[in-house]
């Protein structure tokens, strides 16, 4: 029983070094699986092979090829793991050859974790294009910034063209109005000719709503775990190691066929998984061998709301060996330190001694109680260095999920801008910034999408208005499918044009360069640093 | 927030060394919590304190009072922490000095957990009374056998007076017709006294269905995970830390207030736990502290059907630190190799390979795909001892999930049952045997219940029937309601004055001496040992 390498097939349309294509397809309860061509109107019969899959190696496909998939007969699908959807998430699959382009990076070399300083952004918003080509024009202020990594948020096919990324479908997909896979291609090439490292933000915890048809090729879901999102994806139940396969795959291709430095995952807590090995471990080990294979380095960081070392400690001590994780509460406790009302999530934090605590400890919660969580949450991070946490005075989350989608710019005075952000760069841990934040950016960043289902459109209007109604705020929440609400959430670049947005610039600049500059602030020691937190004094000594 | 000691309260009604009555409750949500005495026409209202428990200390209540609580003012309610239950699992609770015990093993010494040779029994159907004191007659026949410890199948309060003990709703609370707390704190003294250990079966994977008062009192339950028994035991979820307490308190009694030498906790993989700290991990923290300041040495065993070492190994390793474990997959190999039809859960494993890989191995699947799984399964177990596996060819389970119960005496041959017996007893794991095989009991052991709720007897009846429909097998399945059903368990003692039964149990006598006395088969070496199988012969050679 050679389970192993046969389960080791990467999903979708392939090319070898002949130009023959490759195609694989797992979908382990069908009887029988063709393609069908849509521009030479062509069907071919894919053969069953071991654990579920079917493959078939033909030259009749080629790139630019629109292609379905047709399961037992029924309707014509998208393929699970399309890499190119030109007309969308309800139009067909398009065969292309990502390992076409040529790449000028063979230089590049990914700085150590310690030294990334992060600047997180949305594609669709950063600029007025919304696009990577344009992204790319801006490279040059981030360079001159002095960030270390850009953070792209998820960029995976999703329905519509305004979309924060997280209801993407097809995770192999890369946006059509970005770019698509060549537009990121060409991107990562340029950040990193720049000497810019690239983290994609990446979801492997739900599919989204509009456009999934993983449950049609097999049992990709499973009603052992129920999340917010519905039924958890199958990570530990009968047949989970085809899906377990197609987001490993997923990730090294990302790092393989994309130049990726760091995949961010998104929410790991809720991948549900209580198999021996997680999905999180495995994960690690199929990029450990790919790292020794190809010789370059690359990271996995992981949001994780659970504080807890598990996933951030090596394999040898039983740990998923996540290279780092996010730490929201350095972000509440500093939010509310610096006058955010305590309700909802910030209701645990204390203005100055949670946020000296964090500065310690890294969680604030660390096997004491939470009086919003109602339970004893998490353990202590005593053996994990700094560079293993991630901290932000704020985030597209902590934005956007204000009902205006307020930056801090709007929220607290220029003064204390700074002092956020000075918070940020003198901690131990990897530095984050949400773009825009250097200018003081005046724009919000709001919740927006443009799913095509009326149905599905009207939902998430209404349950963003209810979202927010308990809070009795004054306003109304802005409409989420609107195109307004989109284009307001865009950076205005023209603000660096003046003088107050120019100097909060040159003040993030000038904190960056500190930061690489001190040695106390660039390699900085968690265990010899003394914090003391002075509450009357509303101020935290570090040394 | 010193919510580590405020949170370690034990449920229920304790006495302190003067007499005074220590009521706990943990009702989170609850208004209003009072006790209602029932013979002294008595009501008092308990004292909330922090973490969602209820309190109250008085003399006004003694050992032999009979009492409900009532939450909020609505019915009045049995403690979900009942030590007694004298009138089954709808009437009141009873106050007793669970302390009271007067021991006589101040000299007993837990035997090493490689010296346990098991020996798995059923309460009501050990002996004709059905009870704790009957079972106590019979002990000089276990000494006589040469086990070194005996395993009681769970025994706290369920419905009615048949069950196998997986139906128990009160955990703290000894089943009445089995003679109670003190009824089982003497039969452990008696144990103790004549050299044997006891182990006991506790369920903390569901609460069975009906007196279940449990949600009637806090959120003892989430709807995160779906079991086969409904929703799961809330571990992991908001207001988990009570539900916590309340299981790893249950434990720690067993070890203090009955001295009970090991605990074989029932399915842990239906534990639904993605704490930092899982509950087998904090139970095993908490057991060490107790034993520090005990002396005293407890061992925990699970029955986990993961194949996840993750459970046994140590705490530094980031393991769960579980003792030992069951492995039904020796069982599985051991049967097929015998003549067992590859149906169900036994269709993955191969006659003499299967087995020779559990003897060297421990789990036959560690990390290969089970086609009845249909998925990859388990890890390898390189790294533990022998004695951390418990193994058998046959318990309670199954034999009792046969439609029919039969044991291996009405299904192979006799000297195919010596066979077995040696199999078990030259492996080097811990051997572990089910009531009655030592003499080739005839009787069966079959599913019994005495739901008093007449549409949940129904039920179970037609579940019962519905699950062996599928094989087509002949006759009708025994009505697990029926009191014929639970008298047909029964073991028949008088068969020990046959002769073939005589000879039988002087075999298993033998084997067991074989076993304490040759080194190479009380402390063996699992990796100095060498296994080869002969699938054409039939054969597997150990050396």
């Amino acid at each position: 029983m050679n389970s192993e390498q046969l389960l080791f097939k990467i999903p979708g349309v392939r090319f070898d070094e002949d130009g023959q294509a490759i195609l694989t397809v797992w979908a382990p309860e069908a009887e029988q699986v063709q393609i069908q061509l849509e521009n030479k109107e062509l069907k071919l019969p894919l053969q069953k092979e071991s654990y579920g899959y079917w493959q078939l190696e033909t030259e009749r496909i080629r790139p630019g090829d629109l292609y379905r998939f047709i399961i037992d007969g029924k309707d014509p699908l998208p393929d699970p793991a399309t890499l190119s959807q030109p007309e969308g998430v309800h139009g067909p699959s398009e065969a292309i050859d990502i390992q076409a382009y040529k790449w000028h990076d063979n230089d590049w070399e990914n700085p150590f974790l310690k030294d990334y300083i992060t600047y997180e952004l949305h594609t669709g918003t950063f600029t007025p294009e919304g696009t990577f080509a344009a992204m790319e024009e801006k490279l040059d202020h981030l360079v001159e910034l002095g960030i270390t990594a850009i953070e792209i948020m998820p960029v995976s096919q999703f329905a519509g063209g305004r979309n924060w990324g997280y209801d993407g479908v097809f995770p192999y997909c890369v946006q059509d109005s970005y770019g698509g896979a060549k537009g990121l291609q060409q991107l990562v090439d340029a950040c990193h000719r720049k000497g810019l490292a690239v983290i994609l933000d990446v979801v492997y915890n739900h599919i989204g709503p509009e456009g999934n048809v993983l449950s049609q090729y097999g049992p990709y879901f499973t009603d052992k775990y129920n999340t917010p999102w519905g039924n958890a994806i199958n990570f530990d139940d009968a047949w989970c190691d085809g899906v377990r396969q197609y987001f490993i795959e997923n990730a090294l291709m990302w790092f393989r066929d994309f130049h990726i430095d760091a995949l961010r995952m998104d929410a790991v807590h809720a991948i549900k998984d209580f198999s021996p090995v997680h999905l999180l471990e495995e994960i690690r080990a199929r990029l450990d061998e790919y790292m020794e294979e190809s010789g370059k380095t690359h990271y996995l960081i992981v949001e994780m709301d659970l504080n807890d070392t598990r996933f951030i400690n090596p394999v040898s001590k039983g740990g998923y060996g996540m290279d780092a994780q996010w730490i929201d509460e350095f972000h509440h406790a500093l939010r509310v330190s610096s006058g955010q009302e305590r309700n909802g999530y910030y209701s645990d934090f204390e203005p100055i001694t949670s946020l000296a605590k964090s500065y310690k400890d890294a969680y604030v919660f660390d096997g004491i109680f939470s009086e919003h969580r109602k339970r004893k949450f998490g353990v202590k991070a005593e053996g994990n260095p700094g560079s293993q946490f991630v901290v932000f005075s704020q985030n597209h989350d902590h934005v956007g999920n204000r009902m205006l989608g307020e930056r801090t710019s709007q929220l607290v005075s220029y003064d204390m801008q700074k002092l956020l952000a000075g918070a940020v760069i003198v901690s131990p841990y990897q530095p984050f910034f949400f773009m825009g934040e250097e200018w003081s950016e005046s724009n919000p960043f709001q919740y927006f999408v443009s799913h095509t289902d009326q149905e599905l459109a009207e939902a998430v209007r209404k349950g963003r208005k209810s979202e927010f109604a308990a809070f009795h705020l004054e306003g109304e929440a802005p409409d989420p499918v609107s195109e307004e609400t989109f284009n307001n959430s865009k950076l205005q670049w023209e603000l660096l044009e003046k003088e107050s947005h120019q100097t909060m610039f040159r003040y993030y600049k000038k904190l960056i360069e500190l930061r690489k500059e001190m040695p106390a602030l660039n390699s900085p020691d968690r265990n010899a640093m003394e914090v003391e937190a002075n509450p009357e004094e509303e101020t935290i000594t570090i040394h």
